[in-house]
């Protein structure tokens, strides 16, 4: 900018253009069992750049968790001791899923923070599944506008997908993420132990984003998919690890090379199987999981795309074989419910995505595995034909489940 | 980052380093009654970029700048329906000052823009002084994660410091901005003609920013101003539009330059006479506004760096006569008060500011007209003599006012 000072006399009302670039950067770390005394990982991210005042550390744990793993608290206790990290208080239990994410609960994180004292320099850590990370991370966010947040995802959909870039949100006036803002985090530490008192449902819903930014961004990795899936439903170690860390650099590339990091623009580049999957989460009041209503929407659209001539038969055929290999069912009836008025809720929740995207729609499709393009209208008759050949497909495989049974 | 697919059978726990950059940029624009029908500066920033529908526009208007300005909301719908704007609604009042940073004035935003439809694409237009920017810019910028932000400061030192920067919050738990965020908005526009219905001693209190970072930063604008004295002080449009324009830029320069844009470090490079100033202010609950605390902690500051040597006596004299000269008092009874257990309040508030820091004190210094120390430490006696010499200086300025008037 000019830094000249013009004479008083003259009125220069030309506008100001100022201007900056910030550079963001954050590790994504993997390790097993962080609070052993001797594992260094987690220390290494909070003894990072500070001087001076040995910065303040504040946990914040999914309840469900902590139930799970009664060691926890005392672990993370006897590690910051051990490491002589300045922890303020005793970890912090916060609800699991979606109850993390309302007004509520965000107000009783900034008291314990304003309680501890904590102020920018100082170190959240959010661990937990989905919905705590994006709760905690917004809250951590929004305090003294940003302290640095350290995310421990604790399932396999966190750690692939959820909890891995730099949103975070909570629900508000009964829409999904209604507030919430755009965070990079300070790290982000995957620890494997965290998987393993999942429940095999819960661990199984995590491979639906995997399927899906294999199926929209690569190719090789779906196959990759396609050969483990006896692995990956034993839940053998290796294989869950390349899943997840795959997965989770795919999506890592989208928001680094993408072009739009805080989705400035209307695009969604990796909502595939998602505009329907919404719809089912709320039509069946969320009794289908987020990975386990994706794994329907995928399987919709990829025999809509067959329906209109995008996709091949057997493309298709590969698609629908790995969702139902990985377990996941592909129907759930409130694909065939209707509104008050006699319309399909399917159509309905197509148009609300109309609206939610602004007046336009923008639709990822399949062309072949790993190939997509962008639509921007929708066959509402092919669609409900392609719901009604997985209707078939559906009957098919519990046939054979019961067969095989 | 690494796209190759390794074999499953290897585990590769090495961490992943996502790193992106994002480029920021806004227009500061100057105009003088922009929602005159003819003035294309407000309907050239909303009719960007935008491709398909056009955007929505809603409006939160400070309610002390609606009292003064009657015809601004019928000016505004005029104007849209003119320019073929989308406005959604009818403007909307917030109350003005702090009285408008609070989670309940958030919340009502909140509820505002959710029964319009608001979405990412959509504008927010806040128009009004720093406390209403401040609110509406958070909500703004916590709805759906971010909406566009377009802010009409409407005082001098909203105009030319707190109006055009990249940060937002609200006040909680009797805590200034403990809440917020930073969000680069995606355009300002000073109108002059709002400065028109300020009252004397709120156009006065912008100068004080400007004086401080003519002080800091700029020498030759503080020489200006000095020169200028008259001319701000009789509101004459000129000087008063290069006071702030100049004081904006500089302050610009810091966001843009200094390296820190979301202060993610520790320094407060522009916060030059404010340590004492905060305190000032939370004294006299808010009978001394921000820009008169400024003045009397600029003063203070310049004695102290007098005192221990830093500063000559010359040009600390410039410093107070041109404080004085632009109508600010150089005292506060505030400043000899001392709290319960007979502690000087002044050091409470120091030693209060060094907590703030992170425990490290980082205060800045004159060693000369625009040039500038950090210090580290504060010699607490000479303090003590500066201010008392502020005394001093302040009762001989009472005595010659009385002698004049």
């Amino acid at each position: 900018m000019n830094s000249n000072v013009p004479p008083s006399s003259e009125m220069d009302d030309s506008p100001l253009y100022p201007s900056f670039s910030l550079k963001f950067s954050y590790p994504l770390c993997f390790t097993r069992n962080a609070f052993a005394a001797e594992n260094l990982t987690f220390v290494s991210e909070v003894k990072g750049d500070h001087k001076g005042a040995v910065p303040k550390l504040q946990f914040f744990i999914d309840q469900g968790v902590l139930d799970v793993n009664p060691e926890l608290a005392n672990a993370i206790t006897k590690y910051c001791s051990v490491h002589e990290l300045n922890l303020v208080d005793a970890v912090h239990p916060v609800p699991g899923g979606e109850a993390a994410k309302n007004q509520i609960q965000i107000d009783a994180i900034y008291d314990l923070m304003l309680a501890a004292g904590m102020d920018r320099q100082s170190f959240i850590v959010a661990i937990g599944g989905g919905g705590v990370l994006d709760a905690v991370g917004y809250a951590a966010s929004t305090f003294h506008r940003g302290m640095r947040l350290i995310r421990m995802p604790t399932t396999v959909l966190a750690q692939n997908d959820a909890g891995v870039g730099v949103k975070n949100g909570i629900n508000s006036q009964g829409i999904k993420n209604l507030l919430g803002c755009f965070a990079v985090p300070h790290a982000i530490i995957n620890d494997a132990a965290f998987l393993d008192s999942l429940s095999a449902r819960d661990f199984r819903s995590g491979f639906a984003e995997a399927v899906k930014v294999a199926l929209i961004r690569d190719a090789e990795f779906f196959f990759w998919i396609a050969q483990n899936q006896q692995a990956l439903n034993a839940r053998e170690p290796r294989a869950t690890h390349h899943l997840i860390k795959r997965c989770a650099q795919l999506h890592l590339n989208q928001i680094c090379l993408g072009g739009d990091p805080f989705e400035q623009g209307s695009a969604r580049p990796l909502d595939y199987g998602h505009w329907s999957a919404h719809k089912l989460e709320s039509l069946t009041k969320h009794a289908l999981s987020h990975g386990e209503a994706v794994a329907i929407g995928m399987a919709l659209d990829a025999l809509y795309a067959v329906e209109i001539g995008l996709l091949n038969q057997a493309a298709c055929d590969q698609v629908l074989a790995v969702i139902q290999g990985l377990g996941f069912s592909l129907w759930d009836d409130a694909l065939i419910s209707a509104d008050g008025q006699g319309n399909s809720e399917l159509l309905v929740g197509l148009e609300e995505f109309r609206q939610h995207l602004g007046g336009r729609l923008c639709i990822t499709l399949l062309t072949d595995i790993g190939k997509t393009l962008e639509a921007s209208e929708i066959d509402t008759e092919a669609l409900l034909r392609a719901r009604d050949k997985l209707a078939v497909q559906a009957k098919r495989e519990n046939r054979l489940a019961r067969v095989a049974g």
